[in-house]
């Protein structure tokens, strides 16, 4: 019988649980709490509070602190989780005016990740940023008005997505990456050329395989030294400002405190109940590891839609129900100058890392029949499992319904299609939409040929 | 052994049997007859030629006559198939300049279809046209500047794009459905008044429910007489040219003389390889009948994407290979004036008439995150059968990402997806895309709790 539950952590992950938990039970008692003075906001949206698609920072919060307790939530802001006694099953906390400990008999650890700085020279200056939290955006708005260039330090998607942001607000911007190309962790190298190329066309700098090494200046940036990884060669480019954006790690100190294991990821460990190693102890969102969809391998993601699709099993699994987490695709998506770049399950790289061996059936098309004025190019890739003959993956890229086209992909994925099962997808059609066959179907049967035995 | 096979009809479904055959075999003899002086067109692109959308009237052809000989293959355009002697296997055929026999060992039917009228007077006067070839759409082309008032009689696909060209260029358009609703054979009547106020909003006139009796004037139209079927009052419309949208029937007869079976449809009964009832007899597209995916019930359906992926079958098989159609899910698709509306699978009215109960989960949904300026209204419907809780069909109305987010629904149909897996669907989210629960899975998720026992 669970009379209690906490949570720590209040952003995607922590507040869907409460939430689940609620829904699925009037009367167990919650208890959340979250270091930041805020309730769940939406961190994916803060890049946009620079551009001005998203108008205020206060249009983030997605549950304000006020509505927690119509819900009989007894939401803890701005109060960290200190210590916790699995034995005796208590909390110890301290806020700004108070401090004490809470019982529980389910806790679910929604602690999220944090930014991972990279091994460099001066990143303690003012004027460095990371763009994790509304107090991050809060100060970097000011340098949009201030900054004539800025450097961010990585190519994935939150330095993408700012560099966007800051460069249609008209600020220089420069893109320094380490690996040889952007958004690696997402797209395959050729996918994440076009990008580059259209992002540049946008007037925005990428320095690919290059290391950031140093950032230059006194108390705060004049420029940061950068090398290029094949030539060894060094130089400086000029910055007022840097956003640090190399990535983040989870958090687990709390919870390896108390014996939760943590995985080969570095997130914590849970089964498809999302439940870690101690009973009742679950973790979802970015602190958490679970599996990945199609090869089952340890898997931890840092995406909004994993982060409240665990939460809600977590929540009702600690709530006393029996909730199962399907494992993550990793459906991911962006939009930047107009191209959309779409990715999910596995790419070349994490097939390679899985050890899958996979079969690829790659087209160039259009969005709409070559009659009607207006269509797009649209690059689609998918894998398919050589042995399985299952699909595995899908790439889009394109300035017209890529992130829509990745949906079915995905569908596909967890629904088991195979390349003949794919080839057979009846996709509407109509002038003003799409063709008769589309790319999708076409990269489909691509694939099928080559899956030949 | 197959050394000839003979097709009729040279549109979607006729030119890609002829490619397919062709592609399966480098040896087989192909004729394709045609009785239009033009080999493949777009028919579905004809009323964009009106709005401009497509350029021009040429653009629509797909396969220019002279692309045949270049595949070895004899088309035979402006000729009709005068009759077949399938004892002997032998179309007879007449054009402008010859006339002859022609032998076959498999024979295509891809005869289509052609525009059903309605039960009304004066449909032979000038300026009274169709909308299903290209002779029609250049006809059409005048009165763009010609006509003040245009009279549309139904409200179906065509009529409805038709009536959109028209308004877009100025004239001043009503569109007469005998039904309650417009586009009755694609969505249940709650998305069809969305679709009526959008296009209401836009300058469209649409009469419902409203029966169209006689063209009025004489050599040509002064109006049309049109009856509310509920107040039986009877009124004149302005028109100075109408046209006739109300539905079309499959073209039958020369595969009616050779003893091919007709199906309850009124097209020719095809089984899964798309032959007939004759033994290497084909038929596939618009005069073909196949069956119903969900319920395998006998079905007819005017969609491009139907035709050709029959004709593929079609194609392949009757070249000697071994090809299967899956059945035909329906996915339908249009844009009116901005708005995209999207069916795909059994409506509410299918599902009624092949006797399946449905369970619906039906959401009005945002397509962006709330806090994301920009994001527009979508409204989406599925539909999971009672029995089985597997994925039956899916409707959506909305200015942005509707006929998309359709092929998700489609590709789920297809691979027999449940209401607790579609309520699992790993779409992908960002900001400028979409939120971390798009509306598809919020309506699996409201169909999912109304499926509970």
């Amino acid at each position: 019988m669970v009379d209690h539950i906490v949570v720590v952590g209040c952003n995607a992950a922590g507040a869907t649980a409460a939430m689940q938990a609620r829904k699925f039970s009037r009367k167990v008692g919650i208890t959340i709490f979250n270091e930041e003075p805020y309730s769940q906001y939406s961190r994916c949206g803060l890049p946009y509070t620079i551009s001005g698609k998203v108008r205020a920072l206060e249009d983030l919060v997605l549950t304000p602190p006020e509505s927690w307790s119509g819900m009989s939530i007894d939401a803890r802001l701005g109060t960290t989780v200190t210590d916790i006694d699995h034995s005796s099953r208590t909390v110890k906390y301290r806020g700004k005016s108070d401090s004490g400990a809470t019982p529980y008999d389910s806790l679910i650890f929604a602690t999220g990740a944090k930014n991972s700085d990279p091994p460099m020279r001066g990143l303690n200056k003012r004027r460095v940023y990371g763009l994790r939290t509304l107090e991050d955006a809060r100060a970097l708005a000011d340098e949009v008005t201030k900054s004539k260039n800025l450097v961010i330090i990585g190519g994935g998607l939150v330095g993408m997505e700012a560099a966007e942001a800051f460069c249609e607000r008209g600020v220089h911007v420069t893109v320094v990456e380490f690996l040889p190309n952007v958004l690696l962790a997402m797209v395959d190298p050729d996918m994440a050329e076009i990008v580059e190329t259209h992002c540049r066309e946008h007037g925005l700098e990428i320095l690919t395989n290059t290391a950031a090494q140093e950032i230059l200046g006194e108390s705060s940036p004049r420029g940061v030294r950068v090398a290029d990884r094949s030539s060894r060669e060094s130089r400086d480019i000029a910055a007022d400002a840097v956003i640090v954006a190399t990535g983040v790690r989870p958090v687990t100190e709390l919870a390896q405190k108390i014996g939760v294991e943590i995985g080969v990821t570095r997130g914590i460990k849970t089964n498809d109940h999302m439940m870690t190693n101690l009973n009742d102890v679950y973790a979802c969102g970015d602190c958490a590891e679970n599996f990945d969809f199609v090869t089952h391998e340890p898997m931890t993601m840092g995406l909004g839609t994993i982060a409240v699709r665990q939460a809600r099993v977590a929540g009702i699994n600690a709530a006393g129900g029996d909730e199962r987490f399907p494992g993550i695709v990793g459906a991911k998506v962006t939009k930047l100058f107009g191209l959309e770049i779409a990715s999910t399950g596995l790419s070349e790289d994490l097939a390679k890392r899985f050890e899958v061996e996979v079969v690829k059936g790659s087209v160039k098309g259009i969005t709409k029949p070559p009659y009607y004025v207006g269509g797009k190019d649209l690059k689609v890739k998918l894998f398919f499992d050589k042995q399985t003959r299952k699909l595995v993956g899908g790439q889009l890229v394109g300035t017209e319904d890529a992130a829509m086209r990745l949906n079915v992909i995905t569908m596909g994925i967890q629904s088991g299609v195979d390349a003949a099962g794919f080839f057979q997808f009846e996709n509407c059609y109509a002038p003003a939409i799409c063709d008769t066959w589309d790319p999708l179907v076409t990269a489909a049967d691509a694939a099928k040929k080559r899956l030949k035995p």
